[in-house]
């Protein structure tokens, strides 16, 4: 037998093809058309649980739930050392060619030092990262140092709601001395980082109604309020001018950073203005007042408009004034901000100012997830910044996500310690055309992973 | 042989059927597969011309047109008598059962005393009243009083760019003293109307874009502007408080109404408003203040949203802050403005309020068309007015419409007289889900148009 990293090293190729395969099932949690294939992915990572030793490995059905969770368990270590739990999720966003993708969105193709696949950074790299890393330790001498649960779900794309709930009603199952979220991006692919707060989110869908069907707009038109003119008009008064929400109450639980944390993120800043040019490079620079990027992605709540449509958007003209509009709208949270809340303040402010032209209604798309802060100087965080040092040869930065992952605060509940390790980089336009990873990206997450529960498996004692 | 009102009676089954073979024909215009669909009715209209005995029957491919258009003549009645151009169009609106129809909005169904298919309003009622009362006259004693032409054309759902530039450079062939051009809607079923105004039209489309790329709104949520919200905030401000478009030099070149016009439609404002409740029925009226609502539909121009386009909108939800937005825009036009001119307008206005935080760019969708006015009291007017007299047993109202025929503005420059005949009813859901005529609209239509084509045989003198 050889040493974890060494097994790691030997077996690269055969994890790149599993990981391929994986790619290949379109596990898109949020279209009732792929149910199937969501279903597909879980029965393949059950059998990969199987073949690599663990001791179980369930795919689990909850009632009320869409899609399984997989859980698996090595308990080898012995009852006096550490339990570790392993979480990531392995449904992707939809993705489909006229997005504007230049392949196959699910046929991993590599170009230019990158895997393009649709879940190839968000996040199969994760799921991936997390089976090599236990597979190898568990083909090493005297297997992995600690007791080892991995939590794999289907629903993160589409709000997490299964998994809050498996947690709240058997937390015996997944209850662990460190829990370890999989997911996200480091600052720069060659300069790790530990996100030690994540945004909530509140999801919702604006739907505004005029006339009782679809008008002429030439018999009609200029007697009535066009629901989409409306929409826009709602639209147009949720922020004021200093780029704040200007919705009652919406910054009521906001939590301020103080001096020392807005130090530690003007640090971070000059990584997240260099992403924003890379990848985002608007014409320029817009959101609230008073902060810079990195706090505006970390630190700061915001309302946007992830979808608008009504009437018609063919080719050529259809003379239209339609019956209804529609907006699909989004919250990023801070702490203390509750997405129920923030739906009810959202509910009271829209229909306070919906004009008596139309009708409105909001509606809430899923219970949403509250902002998470883990704090930087636990154990968990500071194995896991040794582990991306080995794994980089770079100490990692701290950072704020902006992302969300609902199941975090679920975990915060049953285990001791929570810390996040993601592997992608931000270049890999996560839920976008094109989603990519760097090739080297899935053996530096399995050497962090190793280090990682190697780490734990000496109580943090660091190597 | 027996006299063209007794002819159309008896040969009414086989009229009615031959209708709903032409209602069959998918001829959508602005859909590029629905190509061979159009080209398919050109063929069967002159097909009938053909059959019902006119001199001659073309289908017209002009060089840049996109559909056909068909011309057929007949010449019998000499040289000394008027000539009479028959103008319709023979295309449709697209129809999709996901619109909302209640069944296949291609095959003519019966209910409740109406007939439901796309284009049995507008237009292909009147494409049928033309054609079965040239056949009814042209097999009676003496054939018709009058020189007939029939125009056809395939594009009026696409801006009638084809026809007027084939009567641009062809005006011979569509000369003639008086033109009907047959299309639109009576007041009510049992109470028919004049329309002796229309107005012109002009069509665009608003594109927003921001980042270079669709992005995570997790990510990148509340660092920049995102398309979809300032697209909505671009909207929003095209209109004032009193539901006037704000948009400079926007009615510089309108045509105020005199006291006696407003006196005129306000008689006519009854029906308006019967139907807008009985069709629109929104919340609550809205529009130009200090205007009724026959006024805005008729006297006063607009602009309308007809439809919003950007980020996810399909079920569930995908975290996108997209890359671009898109509003079609179009404005109602009355005379003098020129669709060109409101067009330049709107595109300095739109480029004058975009933030420097996004992109944005006006495509005028086609050239347009200006309103007309043709009067009321002309000789094709009053004959007319008998015609629809004697169709419906009641003397008709005098109205302006708020639609657009494009093609009115060319035939205007070559024909001495214009008049509009239109025979739909207004619930009969032009445009929208569920079109439908009242059965016995395409009777009174051949009836109203073989007394018409009597009446101007007369040089105009009244029966």
């Amino acid at each position: 037998m050889i040493d974890a990293r060494s097994y790691a090293r030997e077996h690269a190729p055969r994890f790149r093809q599993q990981y391929e395969a994986l790619l290949r099932i379109p596990s898109v949690s949020t279209l009732p058309q792929h149910a199937a294939d969501v279903e597909r992915a879980a029965q393949w990572l059950a059998g990969d649980m199987r073949a690599i030793g663990m001791d179980s490995a369930e795919v689990l059905r909850l009632a009320g739930g869409r899609h399984p969770l997989v859980l698996g368990e090595w308990k080898g270590a012995g009852e006096a050392a550490p339990t570790v739990l392993l979480y990531a999720h392995y449904d992707v966003q939809p993705a489909a060619m006229e997005d504007g993708w230049d392949s196959d969105p699910f046929e991993p193709v590599e170009r230019d030092g990158r895997l393009f696949c649709r879940g190839s950074v968000d996040s199969k790299l994760h799921v991936m990262s997390q089976l090599k890393a236990v597979e190898a330790l568990l083909a090493s001498p005297g297997g992995a140092p600690v007791n080892i649960r991995v939590l794999l779900e289907g629903e993160e794309e589409s709000g997490s709601e299964t998994i809050s709930a498996f947690v709240a009603q058997q937390p015996e199952r997944v209850r662990a001395d460190v829990a370890v979220i999989s997911d996200g991006v480091v600052l720069a692919p060659d300069q790790p980082s530990l996100v030690y707060a994540l945004r909530g989110i509140a999801t919702m869908e604006l739907h505004v109604d005029g006339p009782v069907q679809d008008l002429h707009s030439g018999h009609f038109g200029g007697t009535l309020h066009n629901p989409l003119q409306a929409l826009a008009e709602i639209i147009a008064q949720l922020h004021d001018a200093e780029g704040r929400v200007s919705v009652p109450g919406f910054y009521d639980d906001v939590v301020e950073a103080d001096a020392a944390e807005r130090a530690l993120l003007a640090h971070t800043n000059q990584w997240s203005e260099r992403e924003w040019e890379a990848v985002a490079d608007a014409p320029a620079r817009h959101g609230e007042r008073g902060y810079n990027t990195q706090e505006r992605i970390g630190l700061r709540p915001t309302l946007e408009i992830n979808g608008l449509g009504g009437g018609y958007t063919g080719p050529g003209f259809k003379t239209v004034l339609p019956q209804r509009a529609m907006a699909k709208i989004s919250c990023r949270l801070v702490p203390d901000q509750d997405p129920q809340r923030i739906h009810a303040l959202l509910q009271s402010h829209i229909a306070a100012i919906t004009p008596p032209t139309v009708r409105s209604e909001l509606r809430q798309l899923d219970m949403g997830s509250r902002a998470v802060t883990l704090g930087h100087d636990t154990r968990a965080m500071r194995a896991a910044a040794a582990a991306y040092e080995r794994a980089w040869g770079v100490a990692p930065l701290y950072e704020r996500a902006g992302g969300s992952i609902p199941v975090t605060f679920a975990l915060q509940e049953v285990c001791e310690e929570l810390v996040i390790m993601g592997f992608g980089t931000r270049d890999g336009r996560a839920h976008g055309p094109n989603e990519n990873v760097h090739v080297e990206s899935l053996e530096r997450g399995i050497t962090a992973m190793i280090h990682f529960l190697q780490t734990i498996g000496r109580n943090g004692e660091l190597a």
